[in-house]
């Protein structure tokens, strides 16, 4: 009689599995996301296949609720950050952004025309190892409580640089590989439009509610500050995509720009059932699209495990050599929080892909490169974490 | 770069419409609900286009999220709800329920054969007048603070006999226009299960959780309660749908489990936000399917008329008959409350056209006939409630 069977019940089931993979992890003294890319891995296509492969295609039920978690996350994390905060370390945070692409890019250049493929190419595989997806690691900060460590600040501000710069060396990448050519003057209209567009909403929104916030309660709904808010954020997160920017720098934008109302504690605590609810799906799906049968054999899995290796330590090193200024251990600190790639380097890979520029092996060691790389950092974030507890903090009242 | 940007610009449409459509109701001392289904039908394919059909089909993300919304909206219901208090008003609501089954099923019957179909068609047509949609009632109740009278316990309650009965019927009616005939021993079943599933789930679940609910703060999670009790939601959601059930009897009965929990409180704080977010996409999907071409011309307007009025009148007698031992008034309010047809009428329709036993337009005059009934409800029932505010209260602690 309903439609609704189907996918209630694989709502249901990736609900339960991030639930067990988050507690079993927590137990195992890891943190809980990498119990839920687990789970994801565990319930998804290449291994029990509860979820069926056509369910976690993109634009499908599954894979926009894990977009909406992500965009909810990063707009939380956004609510626990203040514009001044990010100004103090916004030129560490430019050097960690600007190196964390450049060294990646370098080296996965180099290492694959050293493997046998063309330049062109070579420079199209190398932009799948730049993109640092903070979900991960915002998650991973928030889970710890660590998001007012001035690390964290230097994580999210150059992860917003990091997502400018690979937007636009993807630009560059892809039209050097289509042969038509490299347009400089096209290239400097996406690089100002992002700038604006980022500059315009943090700085002005930031400064409008500062100002004045009483208007998000003028509404009569019983939800109004709320409901704003994530309006808001669904526009911001729709505008970024529009200027080829993460749905997530939007959405982290307006977290960001909503923490400076007075509303800022109430909000924060009416986003947490949000994330109770919705987060999950981002994590679980990311983990149900890992292709485990393309890895079968020693050949894969060495060019695996070569990859994730230069994609580990060519990020590391970028946000290493960045925030050396801020002490050798929060250096550490910020080079792994900057090392997960997720959607973005599986984005690459797709491209590549359609665009016949790799084979499927190519394509799926890259997809588990970045889901790898996101796997990994988690427990290691957390241990350095808890190992150096207060470095530095920068408060906010 | 991003596959997100269509889907990120609906949400951002349908969040906002939805907000707007509720605020100018508000302002015109309407119910929310309305705004945000008439915003739905301005911004869907009928008017605006922003929603083009393709965007609204059942299985969209869309539309999973508008089921979403519903179902926790009668999850936070449920959450209000004793299972004692519903108990106590058994006898009317069983009476509500059947009656307000009956009594419309006779009705469009009769009319369907007088406007010149055969009794098969006729009764085929009848079963999209039959079953009550209790989000629309449910919304309208917890926008007035109006759940706790002992009217709303009887709506609820008849809402649950009504679907289980409104499933049977339609069984039926689809077996003898499959010319399969009739068959008593699995319509036995499928009831039996129906009403083991509630009974044992509604009364044993109860019980679990007046005994102990210390186990759902058990797990490390910083959202144990929460997440625990929203995947008992799913899960039972499923599991009637799974039955033949509304995925939204599943999701009543789980909060209202969840209502015997210390945790009570909490949940119902914990749930706002994600009604805040959900519900919205669930009033206005429901809203941009109204399809007003096909109603386009008089001889169609008069028979929407006619039906709607049928459709109005049958059900307000079975749930005012029904319900008259408490008093007229009280009556009037449980007879509107049952009046609001949803998406139910919409899947009879749609198993019409599919079988071929409707025209375009039959099933567009009773896809538009359930969401007037949607509209024409909300404003009297508020209007009702405002002007008895205190008939009987049955107290929960």
């Amino acid at each position: 009689m309903h439609h609704a069977n189907d996918i209630l019940l694989s709502l249901f089931l990736v609900f339960v599995a991030a639930q067990v993979g988050a507690e079993v992890a927590q137990r195992l003294r890891l943190p809980g996301v990498v119990g839920e890319i687990a789970a994801g891995c565990a319930i998804g296509p290449s291994l029990l296949g509860w979820l069926r492969p056509e369910q976690i295609l993109p634009g499908t039920p599954l894979d926009v609720l894990a977009e909406i978690g992500v965009v909810l996350l990063l707009f939380s994390v956004g609510l626990e950050t203040r514009l001044d905060d990010l100004k103090k370390v916004g030129k560490v945070a430019f050097l960690v952004g600007v190196l964390g692409v450049l060294i990646p890019f370098a080296m996965g250049s180099v290492w694959a025309h050293g493997s046998g493929f063309a330049w062109g190419k070579s420079m199209f595989i190398a932009a799948a190892f730049v993109a640092t997806s903070a979900g991960i690691t915002a998650r991973v900060l928030q889970e710890l409580g660590a998001l007012q460590r001035v690390e964290s600040k230097v994580i999210l501000g150059a992860a917003v640089i990091d997502d400018i710069l690979a937007m636009l060396l993807l630009g560059v990448v892809v039209s050097l590989q289509g042969g038509g050519g490299f347009d400089l003057a096209n290239l400097l209209v996406v690089l100002g439009s992002a700038v604006g567009f980022i500059a315009l909403v943090g700085l002005g929104g930031a400064r409008v509610m500062r100002w004045n916030s009483t208007w998000l309660e003028k509404p009569h709904s019983a939800h109004s500050p709320l409901a704003i808010v994530l309006a808001i954020c669904l526009g911001l997160a729709w505008l970024s995509t529009l200027l080829g920017l993460a749905a997530i720098i939007g959405a982290f934008l307006a977290g960001m720009i909503a923490s400076e109302t007075r509303q800022q504690h109430t909000l924060e605590q009416q986003t947490q059932p949000l994330l109770a609810l919705l987060t999950p799906f981002f994590f679980v799906i990311t983990g149900s699209k890992i292709d485990l049968a393309q890895l079968a054999g020693g050949q894969a899995l060495l060019m695996l495990a070569v990859v994730t290796a230069i994609a580990i330590v060519s990020k590391l090193a970028g946000g290493w050599l960045g925030s050396l200024a801020l002490g050798r251990r929060s250096a550490a600190i910020v080079g792994f929080g900057m090392v997960p790639r997720g959607e973005v380097g599986v984005v690459v890979a797709s491209l590549g892909l359609a665009a016949g520029v790799f084979s499927d092996r190519v394509y799926a060691i890259i997809v588990a490169m970045s889901l790898l790389t996101a796997m990994v950092t988690p427990p290691i974030l957390a241990w350095l974490l808890r190992r150096h507890p207060v470095q530095l903090e920068t408060s906010v009242d």
